[in-house]
């Protein structure tokens, strides 16, 4: 592999506002030690900051910087590595000459969390591994006994690294999405001359509206597995009309029972945005991996092995729609 | 500025342990459309993980990789910018030739955390701007009104930037110190080839005794403001009489009286740990910035105004030590 000549690395926030608590009482703690110390946990405190790092190139071939958006559960740690130890997509879109920026969503990973209930209105949901490998479609049966999980026949995920991958899940919050909506508009809004989102699954969830509300500054949509649009019943979306977009799915959709939400997203939300941005006229692109010959991709596109193919794929459609 | 010639990106995790949780009641949560879902909290999950990630070079120019160890209620995001918006330490130390490594310590950014009192011992702790204000030595008042903080005279903190630095604090947890402590000796372990440890503040506290558990994997040991050393009393430190160290302090020591805990390190702790290492004829420095004529330096070395200096001094001393 070659070598990526690098302008700048950093890291910024984007959003973030301040929170004063008062009048809550103090909560003794317990230190590695056994000693116990007060905590008073009144004062001053931000919540609602997205952690955004980038990676500039000496001499970018695309015409727009990207941006990764990781899904639900997940952290810009997605896009770093694949569990077996290859290059995550990350590097390889930096190699085809991309500018690189990935964030971690509200509350999760850099981002920090806040207090609950005082300052987020819910305790979080921690994901378990069972409901990972039927979230993320990689097998029809999760076992506690590893050597009885059954993963897909052909799966593309390194499935003897699941347990690796599973270290980077985080603990989130399903009431907070409007903190992170307000949060990825922000991000976009940054950009004048315009950005590239690849949005993973839940990161859609979030896409579709930023698009929404900077359509001038979004030049692309990369919707890998997306998980849900704004309603179509009462969004208007003309103003997506000009931008060109993929629609990417993997394998197994049909036959995954447990991937409910996949099915509804790829049976019933998705065809539905399709059809409306086809009648727009938009410049839209809907990829079934297994119709092109590519099977045994799972939700996990990035960490799969042939994940350089897919990737591959990605970019040959980035370059067909002149955005390189 | 030149460009960074980069062979890899990428980032793992060390450690991380699988925990069963049984019997525990469902818990239903509140969505952001309203909505309440089920939420069953059991099964398996993982523990202890800690995220590493790395930026290797095409032509390193030092003899060994940069460990960097942020300190406590902080992440990784430490060493990737300053607050306002320049070069973090990674980037300097990148473009002086170290393949660099940061980490996210356990329960802490990308490493995730776990559910408590299940799996974490204790609740954790959130630390307000008022209490980071004085532990990191910013100034003498902290005051709810911006206008009425008061920093040091001559800080060279960019305090304007406070609260856009304060997003990056996360909460943290008192209690999980000897996870977090296996983590760091774990990934210390990798180094086959030896590697240089420059530890903040609480990473300082990981440091020595990753050192001492592998000495022969430690190269250099910089400690930045470094907060505890493991009892003098009970541990024998001739195991690092070989590696070099440097122990650096900023301003302001003297004269805060709010942060109690640099002076207790910087007037009794590590003056004694310096005397140990002495008189067992190890190659150690100690330097306080203010007698070199370098003054104005927070707790935050490698975001205050003169980082660049901050940081060639260190290069400087690890050119040398031999490490380069």
């Amino acid at each position: 592999m070659g070598i990526i000549s690098v302008k700048e690395l950093g890291n910024f926030y984007v959003n973030g506002h301040e929170v004063i608590l008062r009048g809550l009482p103090h909560k003794a703690f317990i230190c590695q030690d056994g000693t116990t110390q007060d905590f008073d946990p009144n004062g001053q405190y931000e919540a609602g900051q997205m952690y955004v790092e980038y990676v500039k190139l000496a001499q970018p071939k695309a015409k727009y910087p990207l941006l990764m958006w990781h899904g639900g559960g997940l952290t810009g740690a997605t896009w770093g590595s694949t569990p077996d130890g290859r290059e995550g997509w990350r590097s390889l879109f930096l190699r085809y000459g991309h500018d690189v920026y990935v964030s971690d969503s509200v509350e999760r990973g850099r981002s920090s969390w806040a207090m609950y209930p005082e300052i987020y209105r819910t305790h979080p949901e921690f994901t378990t591994k069972a409901a990972c490998w039927s979230n993320f479609r990689l097998g029809p049966l999760f076992a506690e006994d590893h050597s009885k999980r059954v993963s897909y026949e052909r799966t593309q995920f390194p499935v003897e690294y699941y347990d690796e991958f599973y270290k980077q899940i985080v603990p989130r919050w399903r009431s907070m999405d409007d903190w992170a909506q307000d949060a990825y508009n922000n991000l976009v809004d940054r950009f004048d001359g315009g950005c590239v989102i690849m949005a993973h699954s839940q990161g859609a969830n979030f896409a579709l509206p930023a698009a929404l509300a900077h359509p001038d500054k979004v030049k692309g949509l990369i919707l890998l597995e997306p998980a849900r649009t704004p309603d179509p019943q009462t969004t208007d979306f003309s103003a997506l009309k000009e931008i060109p977009q993929l629609v990417l799915w993997g394998d197994f959709i049909r036959v995954s029972e447990l991937c409910v939400w996949t099915k509804a997203a790829y049976f019933k939300i998705y065809p539905e945005y399709f059809r409306i941005m086809k009648e727009l006229g938009a410049p839209i692109n809907w990829i079934d991996l297994p119709k092109r010959g590519i099977f045994g991709n799972t939700h996990l596109l990035m960490m799969d092995r042939n994940s350089a193919q897919v990737a591959e794929l990605i970019q040959n459609w980035m370059g067909g729609r002149g955005l390189m």
